[in-house]
Parts: structure tokens; C-alpha cells; sequence
């Protein structure tokens, strides 16, 4: 028997096959969230006039040059939003509301608590240099900088930078379409009568939730008779209508395990799967003019360990993500774990990024079916093959994905 | 003058007041990512049944406890999804798939690569214990355990563990509705035409990217004019339509910064405002029947170091989060920081979990202004008042926001 794919080398193949969806234009308003599909640069100097920072005075330094204080004559009052209207002349100034253009010749302000003022005029009682309490043209952007680039998420800092220079449309990657089928003639839906044998389709569930936290769209399709026909007329269905489909179930090498069978009658070709790893080896991963098709265990908690181990790389990638890698990191085991084992494990639980550095609380029950010690979860641990009973306190490879 | 609130004081002050909006039940696929409003516990064992991990043959423990291999007799197959209908007698087994029910009388199981097999019969040649290669009822879970408790998202586990109880509703935390108000004459909208002296409305579009990326539903309101009726009509509005509100700009003490005014004149009582922090201090805090409204500065940069540090823990708690405040944690400077300062400071930037323990990259320019430096950060971190400038490595404390 050959030797198992690692999880790494799996994931590897996989991110390296799967290519970002199309493009659109949107307008900023719809596009938070996305990923920018082309750099975004400045076209305009933020901000695009010398301004004041503060409710003041704007004047000239070389009028506090002399004795002190000095008096200076009031030319008009500045409200942001508005356009100086004169310049200043030696011996004067201009009244000037925060944000607001100095006027010409002005070189610096005063906080109007500084100073002692009536309607004409205004007396400044320190000397001031050239730029004090001045923001210059283009000091927080100049012309062509890039203000967000390719591959970046459209969050907070990127959509008011795009706006701040009047962009109004961006190109972001669309959203990917997702296809999942919960494969498995046991399964249930919740609300359903239970059956004796039968199990409530969870991994459904708990894939909706980790697809949409991702922003990703997720089309379900129904549980199909335990039948290769009847499983490949949905993976070409949903391989036809989405960018990359998910099935749970059949992943094993028993007489109703017919994934892979059904995968091949469908067109895909198979580009790897049974991997050492721990929950959630049994796996077959497929394409099929160019989009991908993971098909996860049956059991909900080895399909959602390999579900952020191998998938989410993918589907981030898919996305627009350059990368789409799990952020990796090294955490202090919170509590010792006990077992050993041939295989790598991926621990389930939740990385603290408490005062004292960071910690990995696993989840209580590892096993493949306790989904339940998900919830909360945040990152994935990860035992490397051979290793031994480990203390608390361990340093542990962790890769997170997320809240 | 009184001494001006720290923003940790108030956050704490705010984080008091703002209570949780109303619940309402929500089919399960449409609760994903809410915040559940009540404990879900357990109604079934999982798995209901004790169940074979395996493709192979479920069997009688004592049958192996004599010569080795012992020849058993199958009595049926149980695929997953189906029900025994054979107790097993001694010298008996039946085949048994992944999932599927043991029989009475069976107490262990063997996977069948292990075994001799034909159509009639199963040679077994090693010893077995009762419980080997068996899942028992309720290993993973027992009735009334707690499957999610209240406060909790509704991520992959929580779905998952809930869908896995057949539970089809639960109660969840309505989203919290929250209107922006972008206040100041020189405001205009990205694509209308610059006019000189005007500035593009960027916090809009931050805001909407950090409020829509907490799940929070937005509306933005017409810039009023810089007039306390008009400000004040449109606070009274989105105090009457939202949850909770925010306004940016009019913060300040000059002539046009009428924020204040306005919401006292739309019956806001003013909890606090002006803070000891750089940048972001310049505020005012207020609430009306239950509903907090938060005003920002109108500098981009100021405003959204403010949205993080004090009000995104408010609209958090509103959401259903227990306790609303960011996780704190320490990192290393990752470059010297070279300014010191009176006032507590915020840096914007990037916690970043690398390999050799977390580091913290400030932005690259941290003006009150210069929104584009905030597009990457996922957290603030604290230069308290009085520090000098810091070296590179130095620990700080840090406000994690997220992604």
C-alpha cells in the first residue's frame, strides 16, 4: 500500500489547483467584505489641501517672529466645507474650523483656546513655526499610492481610504457558489421524526455555518439514494452550478461507500484523498473543469477538521485570498493531552490569546462524531504522527480559522 | 477642569448600559452566526444507539474467547440508516457498515479487512474485549447535557450539535439594527464631483465595512446640515428606527460642532464624552429609552480607533455577547514606536500569530486621518499615557477586533 498522504501535502495539491472565481464591478457599498481583484490607488492627495487640524487661527509664522503677543487682524472666517477667500498678509489672519483649506499664505495655526480673540481680531500670545499645527496636502496619501491592493479585503481601513478618494466602484472577486450533499440514506433532517438507525444530517448544519462565516454562498442539495446513478446525477448537478461542491458520507471502503465511484461516473478526476490524519483521514478530493469537489467523512467531526485543515484553503483561494492559508502559529497546550497514535492528529478547540501568551484549550472529546465540542472552537492543533502523551503547557503547532 | 475618562472607563460605563436586543426563534438554517438567546440541551443520546465505527462485523465478545480463529455464522446485514432484526446467539455475528445499529446480543465489532469472510460466514482470528470497535449510546453526548449555552454563537459546532439533536428552532438574538449619521457641510459621497474645500465621506464606508462585518444591519441617514434643528431631527429619527446609533463629526468645541447640542435637543441624556486618547478622544456618548447613541469625530482614523476601542463592545453586548469587550492580550512591538505622549494612545496595525509568539505591526502612519493605514489592522494596541518612546519587541497590551 502506498504511503498516506500527509494533511499538509493534500491541502497543498489542492490550494495549488484551485484558481479565484471572476471578477465584477461594484459599488463600495456592496463590495465590504470582498476580496479586491485589482490594486487600488490614489488618485488624489489625502488630504488634498493644507488644513487645519483644529478650531483656531490660521496665519502666518513670520508674524510671531517679533514681540509677543501680537495682534493680528481677522480677514474672514473658514468653515470646513468652505474656500478661503483672501490671502493673508503680513499682520493677519483667518478664523478656520477644523478640517477646513488654510487660506493662502497662512503657514501654520493656533487652537483658538490659545489665544485671546474678539470679532476683528486675534492675539497670539507664542511663537509658531512653519507647519505647526498644520496637516499638509497629500501627508496622509500622495498620488499613486496604493491604497489597497489585489488579494485585500475590502474591511474598514480599505473601503474608507477607497472612499476617501471619491472611488465609488471597485473589481472584487464574486462570491463563490458552494454545493453541498449530504450523502448517506441514514441521515435525517432535524425536525423529522427520528427513525430507529437514523442520524440527523449535523455536518448540513454545521457546514452552513462555517461556509456563510466565511462569506461564501451555499447552495444544499437533496440526500440522494445510496446508489452511484443517483449520487453522480447530483456532484454533475451540483459541480455544473457551483465553483467547488462538498459532499459528507461514503468516503470509506465499504459496499455503500460509493463517493469515489460516484465521482468518477460524474467526470471528476481524482486528485488525492485517504489521508494520514486524524479525525477526518477518510477523504476523496477531486476536479472537474477546474472546480473542485472534497468529499468529506460521513461523521461531522472528522468532516470539519478536514473541512478547515484542507477545504477552507481552498475555498479561500476560491474567494480571492492569495494565499488561503490558515494563520499558523505556536500555542501552549491548556491542559495535557493523553494519547498517542501512529497517525497526526488535529486537535479541535480554542486558541486564547490570553496576557500570558497564547494558549490552546482542545475541546473535551476529540472524537468523530462529538461535534458538539466544536462550538467555540477556533483553530485546529496538531499532534504530529508518533508523538507521545504531551503535558500541559506543550508548545502545539496551531492553525487558526477563526473568531 | 475635570479629569477627562479614560475610553477604558468609557467603554465600561457604555458596555453597562447597552442590553441585549429582543430574542426571536429562528429556524436553525437561518440562526447561523446569531448569538443564542437561551441554553439548548441535550434530548437524545449521541449516538441514540450504540453503533459500529466500522465496515465489518458486529459480534459476540465471549465467541472469541476460545480457540483462535473462531468461524461465526452471519445472520444478516445491517447497512447504516437500517434496523437489526436478529438478536446474535453464540457463535453468530452479522456484517455490519459504518454507522449502522449493532444487534442485540453483539458487543464488539471487527472490521471486516481483519477478518476471513464468504457470504455465509466470518472467520475472526484475534481475541476481543466487550466495547472493542464499538460506539456506545451516548458516548459523545448524554440527555440534558449542555449542548450550546445562551450567549453562544451559532458557529459549525453549536449548528452541528443542535442540527445533531434534531432541534429544527432555536432562539436567537435579533440583529441589532444601527443608524449612522455622517455629520459636516463639507461631506460629500464618493462619485459626486470634488468641490474645493470638501472632503469624500469615507467613515461611512468604514463604519459599514466594520458594522457589516460584525453582522450588524446598518442604515445610513442624508448628511444633515451643520444646524442643530437638522441634526437634531435626524438623531431623533435613528434613535426612533435603530437599536443604537452613531454619529460621526460635530464632536469638537468650536462654533459648528453641534453634535452635543443636538442630541440634547433630541432628548439624548449625555453619559460622557471628551476621553483622555489620542487619537478618537474627541466624543460624546449619550443614550435615550435604553438606546445608546455614540459620537464619533469626524476624522476617519479618529473615529474608527473610537469605534473599536469603545463603542464595537456596546453594539457587541447588544448583539447577545455576555460581555461584550474585545479580547485583550500581550505582543510585541514590531518596530520601535517613536513618539511619547500625555494622552493614552491607540495604535491601529496587525496582531500578527507568527511562529515565535505574537507580534503587533502598527500601521505605518498613525494620523487622525489617514484611514488607509487602518485597511489589514485587526487590533489596537495601548501606549499608556507617560510612555516614553518604545523599542521594537517591547510588550504591549492589545485590543483584538478581529480578522
Amino acid at each position: 500500500m502506498a504511503k498516506k498522504l500527509s494533511w499538509t501535502e493534500a491541502r497543498d495539491i489542492l490550494t495549488e489547483q484551485a484558481a479565484p472565481v471572476g471578477t465584477e464591478r461594484k459599488p463600495l457599498r456592496d463590495a465590504c467584505g470582498r476580496i479586491l481583484a485589482a490594486p487600488v490607488t490614489a488618485a488624489e492627495n489625502v488630504p488634498p489641501f493644507d488644513r487645519s487640524p483644529y478650531d483656531g487661527y490660521a496665519l502666518r509664522s513670520a508674524d510671531t517672529q517679533g514681540e509677543l503677543p501680537v495682534t493680528l487682524k481677522i480677514l474672514e472666517e473658514i468653515p470646513a466645507g468652505s474656500v478661503p477667500t483672501a490671502a493673508l498678509t503680513p499682520g493677519t489672519a483667518a478664523k478656520i474650523l477644523t478640517g477646513a483649506p488654510v487660506p493662502e499664505g497662512a503657514d501654520c495655526c493656533i487652537k483658538f483656546e490659545e489665544t485671546e480673540f474678539g470679532p476683528e481680531t486675534v492675539t497670539v500670545p507664542v511663537r509658531l513655526s512653519p507647519g505647526e499645527n498644520l496637516v499638509r496636502a497629500g501627508e496622509d496619501m500622495r498620488i499613486g499610492d496604493l491604497l489597497a491592493d489585489a488579494g485585500r479585503r475590502v474591511d474598514a481601513g480599505a473601503a474608507g481610504a477607497i472612499a476617501s478618494q471619491g472611488i465609488a466602484e471597485v473589481e472584487v472577486y464574486r462570491v463563490p457558489r458552494v454545493g453541498v450533499i449530504s450523502i448517506g440514506s441514514e441521515l435525517i433532517e432535524p425536525g423529522e421524526p427520528m427513525r430507529p438507525g437514523c442520524i440527523v444530517n449535523s455536518s448540513r448544519y454545521a457546514l452552513q455555518a462555517a461556509l456563510e462565516a466565511e462569506g461564501l454562498s451555499v447552495s444544499f442539495y437533496p440526500i440522494p439514494r445510496d446508489d452511484t446513478d443517483a449520487i453522480a446525477a447530483l456532484v454533475d448537478a451540483a459541480l455544473t452550478e457551483n465553483d467547488a461542491v462538498i459532499t459528507t458520507g461514503g468516503v470509506s471502503v465499504g459496499d455503500y461507500d460509493l463517493t469515489k465511484a460516484a465521482y468518477e461516473q460524474a467526470g471528476v478526476r481524482i486528485l488525492c484523498g485517504d489521508l494520514a490524519l486524524k479525525p477526518g483521514g477518510k477523504s476523496w478530493y477531486g476536479i472537474r473543469n477546474g472546480r473542485l469537489i472534497f468529499g468529506l467523512s460521513g461523521n461531522p467531526a472528522s468532516a470539519m477538521t478536514n473541512f478547515y485543515a484542507v477545504v477552507l484553503p481552498c475555498l479561500r483561494k476560491l474567494r480571492g485570498d492569495p494565499g488561503g492559508r490558515l494563520p499558523e502559529m505556536y500555542a501552549a497546550l491548556a491542559e495535557s493531552f493523553g494519547k498517542s497514535g501512529k497517525q497526526t492528529r488535529l486537535l479541535r478547540g480554542r486558541l486564547i490569546l490570553g496576557e500570558s501568551g497564547p494558549v490552546f484549550a482542545a475541546a473535551d472529546k476529540q472524537g468523530n462524531s462529538a461535534i458538539h465540542t466544536l462550538a467555540g472552537a477556533n483553530a485546529l492543533a496538531e499532534i504530529p504522527a508518533g508523538t507521545g502523551p504531551l503535558e500541559a503547557g506543550t508548545k502545539v503547532k496551531i492553525y487558526y480559522f477563526g473568531e
